[in-house]
């Protein structure tokens, strides 16, 4: 199969859950909104889930929702980002965001209670014994040392008087996306209980590759297929991997890391294919 | 002890196991409003925890993560609730609320931050085997079905053609106060793998009388005391118990409710007394 026909399976599967997460919930805007926001993307991190559990054996009735779970987390993370406080973004996806659609209000309760739904989704008996470690990997890395630290980092940096620096920008990045990326990328070898340290590495890698790749499409992307502004991060005189490296430079950093992230695949052999795949796509992709 | 003693030691027990979990995060503005947004308060909810541990024979030791994933969660639903798009408070435990003392950006991600914290604290092995449950429930109560529906039930409320009736209020209450008190109060009988039918009655009544104590404060208390603004409510030509039931009428019905709350209690006897003093605080508070 082709890897966005991989993709595009494993986004079926993780959508299911989550609907199935929202049914017979009140008929609210708030409801509708978290409905909204799950909906598109590329359900990146949730094929991640799902492939990792496959490479250790575990079905993906046993994965699902933890596929689910880091799939509300991200929209959650999405939906606070485009408030005006924060990104005041009016485009993702290809769609208004959630407080453009609605307003503020339901933006931020329809983030709250994502939030609170993906940790729900991991107390799902269907993921075993081990969703303990898994629960508590998914705080730490939300939370104010991972996914917060990022976006504050990042937020930050918007009115510093000096650009950040290569090194500055490289930690903003660990938080604000590798750190849900590791736990996506493992969250297979925690559930069934064997060792993390390879997926790991290549999970470093490919978060950094992605968000090089992000800072690219800021620059070369076209605004349609990425379904979201471009350009701003130049337009806001931000330090970016792509301001820093050069395109070139940029673009040369991404493949090796590429390279790094599909050689920390060697213990696995051939089962990671879809996953050397993925590594391939992170930077190839045009939205 | 009298109840406000008994409230001071559970605080203070709190507070530590929450500047542990904070110990060691990076020297941000979103850290330090964490902090800060933890601080002050009663502690009402973090002392149900601990005492119906108590009450089940569990150490303060294996129930104050609990007690502090409550205040947690708590406190990232006060931020959340005082800003612009919601409440748009300036005042909150005495103090400038979060987005007053730093900025909006910083206020949603504290928030933010703290619902994971509270997740993460619920990991604590000190809680014992019965800790998914307790995850579950928080995640349910906190979530889409219930404190957040609350809110959004409570927003739209503002804005709606005619005031709620008192069915109405009875469900917004339900949600927005009542599931994460009823958390609290069932919180240990939960770690102890014990029922948790009695404390459940107990805490719906006083989640209800709670909230209608806090109309009457609204219309009769001190904002000094209070630390927060008053007579809001009345201003903004909502609905309240006080509104619905009268001054007189509310008194009568939250008396009534601890009467229900204490008669609940009867399966633990006089083991229970603590409890019974926190039901009679309940209405009594003049914060």
């Amino acid at each position: 199969m082709t890897f966005p026909g991989l993709l595009a399976t494993s986004s079926g599967l993780v959508k299911a859950r989550l609907d199935q997460a929202l049914i017979g919930m009140d008929d609210e805007p708030v409801i509708h909104a978290m409905r909204y926001a799950v909906q598109g993307g590329k359900c990146l991190r949730g094929f991640f889930v799902l492939e990792s559990a496959a490479l250790h054996g575990i079905a993906p009735a046993n994965a699902v929702a933890a596929a689910a779970a880091i799939e509300a987390m991200h929209a959650y993370s999405l939906v606070h980002d485009d408030l005006p406080c924060m990104d005041d973004d009016d485009l993702r996806r290809g769609l208004p965001t959630v407080h453009r659609k609605w307003d503020e209000a339901v933006a931020v309760l329809a983030g709250d209670a994502l939030q609170s739904l993906a940790f729900e989704l991991l107390t799902d008996a269907a993921l075993g014994p081990h969703r303990l470690a898994l629960i508590a990997g998914m705080a730490q890395a939300a939370g104010a040392r991972g996914m917060v630290l990022g976006q504050a980092l990042d937020i930050a940096a918007e009115t510093a008087a000096s650009p950040l620096t290569l090194a500055q920008i490289t930690r903003l990045q660990a938080g604000k996306t590798g750190a849900l990326f590791e736990w996506s990328v493992t969250a297979g070898a925690v559930l069934a209980g064997a060792d993390t340290a390879p997926l790991g590495r290549y999970a470093a890698a490919i978060g950094l590759a992605f968000q090089i790749a992000d800072d690219i499409l800021d620059v070369t992307g076209d605004a349609t297929k990425a379904g979201k502004r471009l350009g701003k991060d130049a337009e806001a005189g931000k330090a970016t991997f792509v301001s820093l490296l050069g395109l070139e430079g940029a673009k040369a950093r991404a493949t090796a890391l590429i390279d790094e992230a599909t050689t920390a695949l060697a213990p696995y052999g051939a089962r990671a294919e879809n996953l050397t795949a993925a590594a391939r796509f992170v930077i190839a992709r045009d939205s």
